[in-house]
């Protein structure tokens, strides 16, 4: 296949996972729930996002002929796990931020109470997405496995211990293992789990598994220090959220700490050690992992 | 057995079971979480509370002779989101509360931005709590349907939904099955989940389980009206949180509705019908169950 092929039938394949994940979620994510929270929780997390994590674990489900429902609902957990971390992210105790995803935030437009909330009830609807119980033919193994890795992600060893870091280090000078331990945490930890959860989906042999959890290190790792310089680089109307807001903050960020060019370099060589890493897995069908791993080092937004 | 005897004996087993309790929370939230995350964690949980909730998961898990880790590790996580509920619960978006369990809450020691984290991470815990994997010879489909359970009891269906409908019922009348329906949610579900995840521990047929089933939705709600009645009739000393609170803040109450006679009547009642519904459980021995369903309608903080 030429490149150009390549990218076309990646970004077909995109479009139609998109189109799932988006229907799963619109599904899934209740309208009813009581006193204006379901409508809440939607808001914070249908239309929106780029989706990485749900396409991290649609992809890694591929590689190992994984079983659809169970990724479909991994996507969905994992998806739902980071807008309940953004929603929370964004009040005003915490970022204080007003704009997400070109929209206004959610305690914008609920109240700072609703918020919480739904950010809560979102964490909570993530690990009943993924205990259907009898319903749907998922392996109780299977379930139990996805709940262990996604809560290992998201809590104090994962994504809120790294939020946690990050808090403490706001106008702090942080050295360069110290901001990669607080990435490795804040977004490397689920990113990882998106992969790791897809590639639980299916047979995987020890020796592709922890391929697979080096590529999604790799990735967690390019993804933060990509986001970095786009803050720096891009303006707010074409990220979505405030740029310029790390900076601003007295944030500690990989540019601020490298400076760009080695940013930059650094991002590329996470790139090479991912595709790498993919290599070594063993697993026939990477294609879709490859591709978004340039998606994620090469995006302007 | 006397009833002095029987009561003797159970105030032994509350003591045995509450000192087990205490000990898996002090061994299972971390205190190395980075950046004060886990401070946060163990002071909004440990050293405090009634831990009615464990005691009700133990107590059903006696009650079905159930497996003794799996029964561990439910009655911890149900406490931690209870923990997590009463953390997020008492910040200034929500109550606004300086007082709980006799200490001040954990925004006031710790900063609301840390306080919003550890709750986060303490949901998060109590799903890593119910999949140790391996580890603790669980058996998958038990963890998957603890989590199950958990997930449902926790989020926008329950203990969240209720929430919401408290935060929207501040200032307006609401009917008596308004009320009533917004405390099965708020605090109900997750008491009738301790029950019920005691129970899935062992053996317990369909009659049973359904028996139980009633037994905690009663023994939930008479836990809530108790709760009111105690709010006006009891001083914030004796309680450990400031009493008077729901009234002050125009919440409607069950004594605000129903009057305080009219609440101490349905309290007595709802034992009854939870006395009950132990006899159709057909299991040898409530005995724990029961003498709960006796301190939670008399007690006085």
């Amino acid at each position: 296949m030429s490149a150009a092929v390549e990218t076309a039938a990646f970004e077909g394949w995109v479009r139609e996972q998109l189109a799932q994940v988006e229907q799963a979620l619109d599904a899934w994510v209740p309208a009813d729930a009581p006193a204006g929270l379901g409508a809440a929780m939607r808001y914070g997390v249908l239309d929106g996002g780029k989706r990485l994590r749900p396409l991290l674990v649609r992809a890694a489900a591929e590689a190992v002929n994984g079983h659809c429902d169970a990724a479909m609902r991994a996507a969905v957990a994992v998806e739902l796990i980071h807008a309940y971390s953004l929603v929370h992210d964004d009040m005003p105790c915490m970022d204080d931020d007003v704009l997400r995803r070109g929209k206004p935030t959610v305690h914008v437009q609920f109240g700072e109470a609703t918020a919480m909330l739904a950010g809560d009830a979102m964490q909570a609807l993530a690990f009943e997405v993924l205990t259907p119980e009898g319903e749907a033919g998922l392996p109780p193994a299977l379930q139990a496995r996805l709940v262990a890795l996604l809560a290992r992600a998201s809590g104090h060893a994962g994504m809120a211990g790294g939020q946690a870091i990050d808090l403490a280090a706001t106008g702090k000078p942080l050295t360069e293992a110290e901001l990669r331990q607080m990435h490795r945490l804040k977004t490397g930890a689920l990113l990882q789990a998106s992969v790791l959860m897809g590639a639980a989906t299916g047979p995987c042999g020890a020796g592709a598994w922890s391929a697979l959890s080096d590529f999604g290190a790799a990735l967690g790792l390019a993804f933060q220090i990509v986001d970095d310089i786009l803050d720096v680089t891009q303006a707010s109307d074409k990220l979505g959220k405030t740029a310029g807001k790390d900076m601003d903050a007295n944030k500690p960020t990989y540019v601020t700490v490298l400076g760009l060019d080695e940013a930059r370099r650094q991002a590329h060589a996470l790139h090479a050690s991912a595709v790498d890493a993919l290599a070594r897995s063993g697993l026939a069908d990477t294609h879709g992992l490859r591709q978004l791993a340039d998606m994620v080092v090469h995006r302007d937004c």
